[in-house]
């Protein structure tokens, strides 16, 4: 029996993360799409493999892949981290990321789960995939069907129409940047004055140390704490683990710092701040010189539409990697706007509505959330008080879970939408500090009152 | 004798206000300057006259005009507007601007002014001028001259490079675009919920009214305020008045309440909300149907320049109309880019630096200023205790002159740095409300004191 729902015909620019699971979902759903991507196909041999960036998955983001069948699979290749280890003066220190020890957020590697999606997407009927296919332009005339334009390695252009074009062509988005150009669209980009650059910790020579071919205990994310700056390690399922170095451009320990100077010097730079990693960098020296110095943006746009073209993921709200959401952020928008097309099937303009109600403050929520957590990690993660802190609020949550939960858990051991979860540690503070208040006053009466009664 | 400064070969990106300023200062240095426009020569007798918009000029414009000797020519055919007229239930208020009644904005025709600096820059000895060409692209790598590619009307391409690159092409800059797409340059376009359209008043029939032959009074700047919307009109030289409605797109009393209606009905919607005005708009059907509705942007950047490539008016800080501070910060803009020049001449990084750090922040600070006079001038010009206040804070600026300043004065009738003056502003009503929580107890204490005295 045929699908009652009507069918549409979906053009999506952009095979990331984002647009491959949409093209599964909405492939699934019954509606024909075709999937366009810049780069080549991944599961070609020769493809590159595109960079080592881990990617922390969480609940939000499993709960899209279940919805596409993709969770055991993606797990099966990630390593679990339940809490972060701070290596300071020569010591580990090991806070969970939840009361709860089953709580953990998982290392996946961004180009592993990108294929996967692609096959996934690949194998769903309805669904077309064209490759080097790069988005150049979009229309949106609200008295035609939308189009995308596609430019090809030999320069020649297609334009694409459909019943809706889903610009998931990341935060460089040629779809979003043909809305920006139009009235009446908000749009911001703010850059970071730190930057990032990668360092492998390979797998051990020997697999006889107390974490066997891991170098650094697999199950945490680490991190370097050094005030301004950082580094942090995310384990792979190989043995390796991803270092990155968040420092500011400029400044004290920056880029800027060790901008020429000679190999020796570097050394000394990180034997000096970073003593315990560099016996586990190898090939510091070669990654170092090798590896590009990136930066970091947030960006944000408002409305993500325009007629019936709609941006998701990147494209509409690029955010910076602190929190490990970005990809958790962008799959719920795949859900999202998968389920505001079910709900409106024979309304787009309905969906689209629906789908930006839902999805907008949110993207602003855990974009500010994002930005917060650097300043957590290389400043704060360091700090005794900050980390019992940490633990108070996990005791709180466990102690009195109606009346309190950790901010941490709302945003990834969660499906609260971010700006719910933002709104109620809100609420939650206010409460705290409302008692504290009533509390001193009155426990310090209560001392007096007992001291008069008990000596007069 | 040979001037001992070097002559820097300038391109300058825009023949507006700003760019025929710049042209006209630079030249006067001793540059080279090759100024490209992408309008018609405004000289000629064919080109478009523009929109008839007006601008108020106020002390830093004038005295940018002052630099290149041009004060007298603009004030000759301004028309001075020492306050604001609120129409009002039938009834006229006035509010002077400032309690000194020799300190006006003027109102000047933003085409008439054009023309004027684009003459003074064609007159200028070592100044170049290009028309309809049209700016599409810019080039600023650090170890090339920078450079300009202009687009000629029958398509041709020309790439035109200098010392400096200066990118004067308007909010929507093709300068600021390539440098956009670079890291690390953070931008924000936010557009306004309301949009605006014009109307004219033209001159009266005769000259027997009590203005002559304007139909209101010419030296005040007129507002209908009604909530979120108003009309606002300004005097030019001939009679006439420029009158622009400021709505909401949608809402009440918005361009959208008006969508789709009949003729009986638009006239019917005016005759209620602003029944004085209505006489005076004999065109007015004409003019709804005729003048398109726009909409509004901030835009903001930072920085200023990449490479020898550098930003300028509204292509680096697009701000709302409100403040009628747009042109007055651009001409500023021009001073300090010509004075950082002066000052470093044979160093122009030293120059763009010097004027990134003068302009950035001050641009900030009259952008918000800008938004928040909106909101000043639809919603609380109507307001009798709003009048009263400001009356008040004219006497305190008159009692204690150096305590106390009006915003408006500092803005309007003062070159203190717009970032300044609203550090300034806030410092004062700090104060202000410390004295008045002190001297509220004390003026209760001492009634107290008199009467226990008296009475005892």
């Amino acid at each position: 029996m045929a699908d009652p729902r009507p069918s549409h015909d979906i053009v999506i620019a952009g095979a990331g993360l984002a647009g491959a699971l949409l093209a599964t979902s909405l492939g699934r759903a019954g509606h024909r799409v075709r999937l366009f991507e810049r780069r080549m196909d991944p599961r070609r041999a020769d493809a590159e493999s595109g960079r080592s960036i881990n990617l922390a998955i969480s609940v939000r983001g499993l709960h899209a892949l279940a919805s596409v069948g993709l969770e055991e699979a993606v797990l099966a290749d990630a390593v679990r981290m339940p809490g972060r280890m701070v290596h300071q003066h020569g010591a580990e220190t090991f806070t969970p990321y939840s009361r709860d020890p089953d709580r953990a957020i998982n290392s996946v590697s961004r180009s592993g789960l990108n294929r996967m999606l692609v096959e996934s997407a690949a194998a769903t009927p309805g669904v077309e995939l064209v490759f080097e296919a790069r988005c150049v332009d979009a229309e949106f005339d609200e008295h035609a069907r939308p189009a995308a334009i596609f430019e090809f390695p030999d320069g020649r252009r297609e334009r694409v129409d459909g019943d809706l074009v889903v610009g998931a062509d990341g935060a460089f988005s040629a779809v979003r940047e043909a809305m920006r150009r139009t009235a009446r669209f908000d749009f911001s980009q703010s850059w970071l004055a730190a930057g990032y650059k990668e360092l492998a910790i390979p797998p051990a020579d020997d697999a006889s140390g107390p974490h066997g071919r891991f170098r650094l205990d697999p199950n945490a994310l680490h991190i370097w704490p050094h005030g301004g700056s950082m580094m942090i390690a995310l384990p792979n399922a190989d043995g390796s683990f991803t270092g990155t170095l968040f420092w500011p451009f400029e400044g004290e320990h920056s880029f800027g710092t060790l901008d020429g100077a000679s190999d020796a010097e570097i050394m000394a730079f990180f034997e000096r701040h970073y003593p315990d990693a560099v016996p586990h960098m190898p090939d510091l020296l070669a990654d170092w010189h090798a590896n590009p110095t990136s930066a970091l943006v947030t960006m944000r746009s408002r409305p993500w539409h325009r007629g019936r073209a709609v941006l998701l993921g990147d494209a509409a709200h690029a955010i910076v990697p602190f929190y490990g959401q970005g990809a958790n952020a962008s799959f719920e928008d795949c859900e999202a706007l998968a389920d505001a097309i079910a709900s409106h099937p024979t309304d787009l303009d309905a969906a689209i509505a629906a789908y930006e109600d839902e999805r907008i403050d949110n993207a602003n929520a855990i974009a500010d959330l994002a930005l917060d957590q650097f300043i957590d990690m290389r400043d704060r993660a360091g700090d005794r008080r900050h980390r019992l802190a940490k633990r108070g609020s996990q005791l709180l949550g466990a102690i009195v879970p109606s009346l309190w939960t950790p901010l941490y858990d709302m945003v990834s051991f969660s499906r609260i939408p971010y700006a719910t979860a933002v709104a109620k540690a809100e609420r939650q503070a206010r409460v705290l500090r409302t008692i504290a208040t009533i509390a001193l006053p009155a426990a310090i009466i209560a001392a007096l009152l007992t001291f008069i009664l008990t000596w007069s």
